[in-house]
């Protein structure tokens, strides 16, 4: 029987590529998507298709409102997502401890169907901005899950697997077309229309588009 | 300007005392509570008369579906509730990563609304059988929230308060009567019924009215 392990899919490039990981690490991937109120709410469609394409064994959308109480440009209607990122501070585009609760609740279900495995595509090459993208937080928050679960009893230990972490884009890129990602089922942008077609002029887009030049693969997102 | 606290609120009797020691320690209160697909829904509206009795500044309920993959019988109706907990290992009412999950959208909550302080009424003498309860989780977890929120960027630390930790349920009652926690809108019971009544045979039950005794304070709670 394969080991279960939960991915964190977000209907994105860098997450989509990290479930082709898993499965090549031979899980039994069980995919976590989350609708939480983010503008950009076709990702879900997308990371549909996605995880009946890579072969996952079970895929959820947890429902969970963090648009409630504002504070990110994602799910605050009122703040605009800017067209290039300020390379300085954290963007106004993180939501408040999102991988946080992300990961938590991936915990929850890990602990429930016996996975002691979680996969994030958190990667702080090309993006450094978020701090819950940065290999200290992944550290610290599977510590806090250990002690927060049946492992500090039974004497195990969770694993954190951020495959990304040290990859640029155009890497990430060639180890998913190596490992059968459709790219063109994905979604980056932040401002995508209904069908899914990419705005091209967002900070999201320019790394997207960047990263399929430097990787040598041709792009198949579908711009407006 | 009053410092700004998030206050885990579940309607019981430790979650309601330590709202009064947020409030007592001078913290503008901002309580949080779930509807989590508990069984024992009635805590909600309790928990709702405790945060206006006590003066909170602002109190949500949380909608976030913890029963949809089951494993505890505070979520699954095909599991019984047991009479009285067993004493060793981890109770069937454990919910996997529930306090990291709380804690999480604590967090999140905190972070967009500029609070730094989180208080939770775990408590690890009368009860020591969840390991999210324990003070090791306690402190991983302020650890994990900042490195994963603008904490670290800012150089502070997050303050998660476990006043109730070391303390008996006597003494906690204790606590409470003399901050001005009114017991008699706590709910504690699994199975309490709409109107709030207790059963007075489950082992949340025993624990309260075995309290309330060392205590010395009458038992306000009402019975079935």
């Amino acid at each position: 029987m394969k080991p279960k392990a939960i991915v964190l899919l977000s209907g994105g490039l860098d997450s989509s590529t990290c479930l082709a990981v898993a499965r090549e690490r031979g899980f039994e991937t069980h995919a976590l998507s989350f609708d939480y109120g983010q503008r950009h709410n076709y990702e879900l469609k997308a990371a549909r298709r996605i995880a009946e394409s890579l072969g996952a064994a079970e895929h959820r959308i947890f429902k969970l409102d963090l648009a409630q109480w504002g504070g990110s440009a994602l799910t605050d209607p009122g703040l605009q997502v800017p067209r290039a990122e300020d390379s300085r501070g954290i963007p106004i585009t993180y939501v408040p401890a999102r991988n946080t609760v992300f990961l938590a609740l991936a915990g929850a279900w890990g602990e429930a169907i016996g996975a002691r495995t979680i996969f994030i595509g958190v990667n702080d090459v090309d993006y450094s901005g978020y701090p819950d993208c940065r290999p200290g937080f992944v550290g610290a928050f599977a510590e806090a899950l250990r002690q927060g679960t049946r492992a500090v009893d039974e004497g195990w230990m969770w694993e954190i697997a951020a495959p990304l972490q040290n990859l640029s884009k155009a890497e990430i890129i060639r180890l998913g077309t190596k490992l059968g990602v459709d790219y063109g089922l994905t979604v980056t942008c932040y401002c995508a229309d209904e069908e899914g077609r990419a705005c091209g002029k967002c900070a999201s887009c320019a790394l997207r588009r960047e990263g399929f030049q430097a990787a040598g693969v041709p792009d198949p997102t579908r711009y407006l």
